[in-house]
């Protein structure tokens, strides 16, 4: 019952199967290598257009590189308040930006809407030159709770963005989770709704490290080549970072995985909220489910096996309140995750739950 | 007869197979993982004291982030000025460090002699507070032209740095080959021998992409968990990092694959001597023989399927020059050469040579 | 009428003839003149300890420069979030630090509580390496919106961040101005109170360009002789640094000076609050009054020759609002606002106020 | 006999009645006042060319900030190796670019020849992209030694950067001595020959505290309103800086002292060049003297109140050596020297030199 990380059960079959194909004989390192090409031509198949593509290892990696493109050392990004690179990255795209400042926005379930948005933008002070000009903007999809912006929702977000002259950056980490919940192309919810430079992410969702920045005007992305090297972010060995993409995008495999993970955290936000004192704030679009949960149910949870974090209330929806004797959790559900432990852990919940519903 | 680079070959069998073994179950990420805590472990055994182990991917990463621990933004990193770190990892050390800056040292074989240490730091410029100051030294082991620091030569370095109050840092993206060289314990040529940190490098050995900063003093190293996130460098699915470092360094796998690539080089080497016409400025002590060979060999050479690259001849010994209808070439033998192949390019060159030396 | 800015008015007749005296003859440069050691002497005296002191021409660089050795780059400072450092100074402190992150906290006037403190640090996610930590608190006394922090209050707020190992920054850009307004002696209200830097501001109260960094653990300042060299802010001719700092504090003048301009402060609040349809949000404790003026009062304002600008609405009291057909205003008087001026201004208003009133 | 540098001397008493007559009355502050105005054009003027100024209080954040306007963090700014930015900033240059790498080219008298860059040029490394590009060169004119650069070597130094795609800057600390000694225009020794952006000094001249960056197309140093901000170095009470440039350079003002300022160097140089045991060996184009002194001489010359720096012996013509007996001193007169102290100083060494002659 491991529902701690997507990161916590190593790489599909198929990516490592690849890891290992790629393994035999001399290749040029720092992507010079034919599978690296390969790989180049397969991303522009799947956004249908040509795109710039520059594999790294981590999603902080991608997106500190990539809001570095977007804005200047003194420039504002705005993306919601509890976004990754607001606020699990160690400082990190103010490293790599040379300093610039991200401006959170408030939203329930990490999501913040068009309105939102036009208001941070419209209140942010405009006094030359002391105020930090807003460069960027920056969407999770799908969000760090589970949820996924339709296409109309990016097309609202990136049209103020745009017509600001912002920079649009998608932080992709979980991408596969999103367009396999929407149910639509890779270029309708990216560059044809407005989106400038994608963090396309595999190890979430069964890679093993490898996440591409995917720049949709390759022009945009011509001196990324000098940043990555300079973070140390140009791996040598370069074909096992293409081996993973390749093996991940080809026959569909990334929206199958991320299909069955989707499909685990309905089920498991389905059984939740049948549990009698359990409370799910949100229906899950993606891989996870933040159920509030009593406190007794947590710990018979935990005891149980069940391995899970915490979680923070900042973004809950409009009157959801976690009581004194509840927690917020967060499940996160993966493309390894067995539907038994699924049903296991909600058997578990519903056991702990009859003495409270007795009460 | 690919002697490119030793980052050609991809991963030893063994480094592969225990990234493949480490696949199975659920494991915390980012280095909460049992694996991780062993490696650590098993490099305090290698070195023979308590250390602060850091990996990372790539070797860059592991000398930018380790040397921000050593100096200031506004400090003085002296250095050989053919070195990775001055030269090839495109301002990563400026960008890792905050600023600081890079002086380089001359010497034959990118090797630098304690005298000539000892000059550099004399006749540095000590005005307070416009000129930097100098805060720690950096020596590559082995070097970028194959030769090795004996351990008396470090000392002798360290002595004079650590009398300064500088701060030593080791590049051992090739340690393993030096180690292999010397025949001395690790500890001997690291920590005994005056060195604070040590960029550990398996890439170039037969890792597939590992490398560890080992901190000899484990208080020195401690806001690199920050650092090494804010980098981006932090691997989630840590236990990939682990299982490399793991197969590297156990039973002495590291000194075998060390060794071979040592003992591949000295055959080149020995052989290429033999050629008329051929120049060898540098009994190789390590991986990589770095021969000036007339152009009509180099050409034949590369036309009978080689794999090499043309060098630069700043580092050359006193006396020994490239000819107009010369060129210095970079020679890398690796973990995974063949003796067949290092016997065909020597033979190769042997045949290219006849004419010449028939002249 | 130009109460634009308390940076409008040049610099005060004691601090030009100190300028003009200082200019005859020979003297070292960067600090090492008479002057500079005299002036050090002079701030240890007034703050009742030995400081270290180090001079530059801005306030954005004593702030920059300061909370630099206050945080690592991947550390967090809470401060107000329409504080200088945050909204100001164009990214400054982001570039200072090398990207430390700079966090908000609301309350009204540019304050913030005690209580709003211990919330927002509680707040703050601690997944380590993930979050980033806090390390510093930066308290600007007098604040943006002319409100000033009691001792107790000051005392408060340090005991909070000093229990979680936080740093105290003092944006003291206004220090003479809460100074002559608190009547307590100035180490009452920084080091007896926790603050380990202030930023100690003579500019905008009379200086022409001389900000002091004032560390009141000399050591801890150590380094600064090296920031301020790096970051071009070491006045060679320096000697113009202390002149216009001996004559600032020397004999009281800064509070003096500061005196008047609170005095004129109260003077055009009180005449103001006095004027039908004028809300005065907050009564000013410093140099600074922010009216909320009837529309067609601001353009007579304007059209009569006053000069002041517009200003946020984001820290009023709870309850205060900016209605359609008003505007919020920012007045700042100086050591050179003639009470005249103040008067003219407060009768313009009365006078456009009329009709209204009439209505 | 103050020969300590041209900065110990105050400003000149035109600059300084210029500061006391801008401190009447109110003006907008951040550079929105009419003086600031003025001085734009009054340097297009000067310069024959719409110009983009910017003006800050030391030389270090005048080359700092320019030169990040010319390279991107991961490039080299090429410059003589003794020049003042690669060696007497603490690493400014690298703090405002973001980490680029200065690489020093020798030649005496701190000048390289076009020679010099052309092989620099030609042996960087080239490896894209673990090479950093070269992107800038930085011409100090005049240059550390007191020489000056010919409108034809200045043409023949940016045509070979120009070909190679570099941006030129040009450190003029002491432009006014370099222009004064060619008798060009300053649009000659510029724009017309090449040069992209110059920091254009009046501290060293005469200024109290004031640098324009002065760029020659303005377009180019559009963003540095926002990168001057962020450095803390936009002066509140702009007028100041505005005063002293306006009085510097109007009327000649400025070739005047300049002129002087050379005159007293070559006085002093002719007459120690005429003192038995000194060697001077560079005949002073601008405003420094190096000789090289016999030690007692030296100390007589302290006893007698000189006061001077010892230098280094890194860039002397070739031949020239420094003996174990003698220090080579660097001598800087300035626009405040009296010939009176030329002519003691020269007597004192005279009468020093005595004895020695007649051994």
């Amino acid at each position: 019952m491991f529902f701690a990380s997507d990161n916590g059960l190593g790489a599909s079959d198929k990516v490592m199967q690849a890891i290992v194909a790629a393994n035999g004989g001399a290749r040029l390192g720092y992507g010079n290598d034919d599978g690296t090409k390969k790989v180049e031509r397969m991303l522009s198949d799947l956004f249908e257009r040509d795109v710039g593509v520059y594999m790294v290892i981590t999603g902080s990696a991608a997106n500190g590189l990539a809001l570095s493109t977007l804005t200047p050392p003194w420039g504002l990004v705005l993306c919601h308040e509890e976004s990754h690179v607001i606020e699990d990255e160690c400082c990190g795209p103010e490293f790599f930006t040379g300093g610039a400042k991200l401006v959170g926005i408030a939203g329930p379930g990490a999501k913040f809407s068009a309105a939102a948005l036009e208001t941070a933008l419209a209140r942010l002070p405009k006094r030359v030159p002391h105020n930090a000009p807003a460069h960027a903007l920056s969407i999770t999809q799908s969000t760090e709770y589970g949820l996924v912006y339709s296409v109309d929702e990016v097309k609202a977000l990136t049209a103020i963005a745009k017509a600001k002259g912002l920079n649009v950056h998608m932080d992709g980490a979980r991408f596969a989770n999103a367009v396999a919940s929407l149910g639509c192309s890779p270029a309708e919810v990216t560059w044809k709704a407005g989106v400038d430079v994608l963090s396309f992410g595999t190890t979430k969702g069964g890679g093993l490290a490898c996440e591409a920045m995917v720049f949709f005007d390759p022009a945009k992305g011509s001196d990324m080549v000098r940043r990555r090297m300079r973070g140390g972010h140009l791996l040598s060995k370069h074909r096992f970072l293409a081996a993973q993409m390749e093996a991940f995008i080809g026959d569909g495999h990334w929206l199958e995985l991320a299909g069955h993970a989707n499909a685990m955290a309905s089920r498991l936000a389905a059984g939740l909220a049948a549990v009698p004192g359990v409370k799910v704030p949100f229906t899950p679009q993606a891989n996870g489910v933040f159920p509030i949960l009593p406190k007794p149910m947590e710990a018979a949870l935990k005891a149980a096996g069940a391995v899970f974090y915490p979680w923070s209330d900042k973004s809950l929806p409009a009157g959801v309140t976690v009581g004194a004797d509840e927690t917020i959790v967060r499940l996160i559900t993966s493309f390894a995750t067995k539907a038994d432990d699924v049903d296991r852990f909600i058997a578990t919940a519903a056991k702990a739950a009859t003495p409270l519903a007795a009460e």
